[in-house]
């Protein structure tokens, strides 16, 4: 092992053998801690081939389950946010790509952070629960086209290890370790075809466009290496996506979107990266094509419909997708006035991600609980005009005094005398 | 601590407090060891200014047990070299120093690798001990101005935990950690003024005269910071020093030298290092003067009747220094021929060492026994003619076979046609 630091440490390539004996050893407990984090920090500096990222990948994926969708028809895609604030994308994604024929077998996680994950989301709908055996998850999808489960089984236990040890070594940020993390996790889960949607901006992991690129072209460049269709769009998180922040929020909020009637980013990155995820699918040949598609399915409602479908098939109450009232609500709305005249100019979305949180609607550690009622509704986006006094947000609360959360929307949603230019969207298509 | 690691990855400056915070956490056991060696990575990477060696060393001169050698009347100055083949200076400077009257309160240790260290060559005097208690020991230096004893107490404990972390992960080889290691155990000795020997080319730690340069300065460095007078010579390892290796055979070696008729390298080594040690003990003006009164002591016999009355009053037979037959010897002396003729070109100091070391003369791992008999005596050294079938070494041994030792030596010390200029020995001064 010492060998094997040495090297990195000098800038040389790893084997697949070394890698594997690394990853096999520190999962079994015989390579320590203390060996490992120093191979992480040097990895930190000294970066890793595309060869080396594909090797970690894969012995990641071997170290522990892999799930096995084969008796599943047609090709299998998943995708991956890096996370952002108020991205309601999957809840929307599952049912659209679905109805287009592509088998979506949805294997999703709980939140920490801002707000819940997909399964705290879905969970705001009453009676839904994930708990489905292998058997039933596959039959479902064959039969549906789609199911969501809870993360089941031990997958990438060394992955699960490494991340705590970076945690705790201040060696997170390091894209071919974050990309092997990532792509690791994917592949486990059995998808043929991966979409990835790297964000970047200020409430996102990768700050900057450059990061954010590095990252996108690690994990599909990983992809390609294992044998995986992987491609990634890089989509802004300079302020959050659509209007919702919050559990409930966001159903509805995903909802409306399914309806058609959703914000115009939220919806015009679905269907962006709809489009790749119906091609690799093999539904369309061309990402126009593709498009046409997914416009139709949410016009007919038969996206709606297969999401009501899936809400049937795992205990939830389906109504909801036709009255999204159903749906858990705070007992208290607090209209957040604008503090002067001019334009919205700058959403620090972690800031406002953090407005929600302290409301109760995400977890600051694991075993916090989530109010999956609450949140915040925002009223106006990057280039929007307002007047002082003006509504620039909505907090949805169960408790009567909101000051600090709305302290923190009014602090960090600024606003200018100048005339904003809306931000770009989508910043790249990233497929090498 | 995860953010003092992140500091550092970052390339800024640890303060003060930081690394108190460490080294103690570290020391008690409440920093875990895979931080450490993170946070060692990234110092292995990017370095650390004067000022952050300063603070390390001192924090780890105070994280055990401080020698007070105050009793001892004068500046006690210390001696450190950073290792060589056959590098028997420090038996020769102590006395010599000594006898031109700077106090030299040695505390030394066992060696590992190619032969013993200085207490281990001690012990091949008859009768010799190290043992004195503290009180002995300060008693001894002011009667006689010289005492050798094994290390003591509890000193530098965060360097001894840290030094065996480095060991297994690849963070030996880093200047600033080499640097504030060993001035932080020559300051908790209680040295006032510390001459270092930094030895670079094949046979040293430092192979290239740039990295040899590099440690010099920065032990320099520190010790100013710390105010401890500290100056350092760069000197040549490209073949071992003297014409012994072997713990008897060496300290035979060191009393011919104290005896005015040591060899050439060693000899002028001792008086270039003990002129330094002379100056910074205030027994001289300048180096000129200090080696006039080192060449005076070695002439007129005193320092020589020192190392007797050293011998004689840490219980040694003290009568080897006149008859050094009295030393312990090897059963059988083996000649070792020239292959071809020609100039000896180059001599391999470590793989040489390690002839010696397998013939009992050093230890491999830290449990072995030292054979103190056995060892080697070079014949020549680089620049010297030499015709095949004449002797190029002698090989001391207990055991008949020594094939493996004599293709070694055969192996390591090249002879070529062409006439070959004797390496420089000094090859830098560095005093700041």
């Amino acid at each position: 092992m010492v060998d094997i630091i040495e090297k990195k440490r000098d800038g040389e390539r790893l084997s697949k053998e070394e890698i594997s004996f690394f990853i096999d050893g520190y999962t079994a407990g015989t390579i320590p801690d203390y060996q490992a984090s120093a191979l992480l920090m040097a990895i930190y500096f000294n970066g890793m081939s595309s060869e080396e990222q594909g090797n970690l990948t894969l012995a990641m994926v071997e170290s522990g389950d892999q799930i096995d969708l084969s008796d599943i028809s047609g090709v299998k895609v998943d995708k991956h946010s890096t996370g952002g604030v108020g991205d309601t994308t999957t809840l929307i994604l599952v049912p659209l790509v679905a109805a287009c024929g592509v088998p979506v077998a949805k294997m999703s996680g709980r939140g920490l952070g801002h707000t819940g994950g997909t399964l705290d989301k879905l969970e705001a709908i009453e009676g839904f629960h994930i708990e489905l055996t292998q058997e039933q998850f596959v039959k479902q999808v064959n039969d549906l086209k789609l199911a969501v489960i809870g993360q089941s089984g031990n997958l990438t236990p060394a992955d699960k290890k490494l991340y705590s040890l970076r945690d705790v070594t201040a060696t997170v940020n390091s894209i071919p370790l974050i990309a092997s993390s990532i792509m690791s996790k994917k592949i486990a889960a059995g998808a043929d075809a991966i979409v990835l949607d790297v964000k970047t901006g200020d409430g996102a992991f990768m700050k900057t466009v450059e990061d954010a690129e590095a990252l996108a072209h690690a994990m599909v460049s990983i992809g390609r290496q294992v044998g995986r269709n992987t491609m990634a769009v890089i989509s802004d998180m300079s302020q959050p996506l659509g209007f919702a922040i919050g559990n409930a929020l966001e159903v509805k909020e995903a909802i409306e979107t399914l309806q058609g009637r959703g914000p115009e980013d939220l919806t015009e990155l679905c269907l962006v990266l709809g489009s790749k995820m119906v091609v690799a699918g093999g539904k369309a040949e061309s990402i126009d094509e593709a498009r046409l598609l997914l416009e139709k399915v949410i016009e007919d409602g038969s996206a709606l419909k297969l999401f009501g479908e899936l809400i049937d098939a795992q205990g939830g109450n389906s109504e909801i997708i036709h009255d999204t009232s159903l749906l858990p609500f705070a007992t208290y709305e607090i209209n957040v006035p604008a503090l002067t005249t001019g334009f919205v100019s700058k959403m620090e979305a972690d800031e406002i991600g953090v407005a929600a949180m302290v409301l109760g609607a995400g977890r600051e550690t694991k075993d916090d609980d989530i109010d999956l009622a609450v949140g915040i509704m925002l009223k106006k986006k990057i280039g929007d005009a307002v007047r002082e006094g003006e509504t620039i947000a909505v907090i949805h609360s169960n408790r009567e005094d909101v000051s600090k959360s709305m302290k923190l929307i009014q602090q960090h949603i600024h606003i200018s005398k100048e005339a904003q230019k809306k931000p770009e969207l989508i910043l790249r298509m990233i497929t090498e």
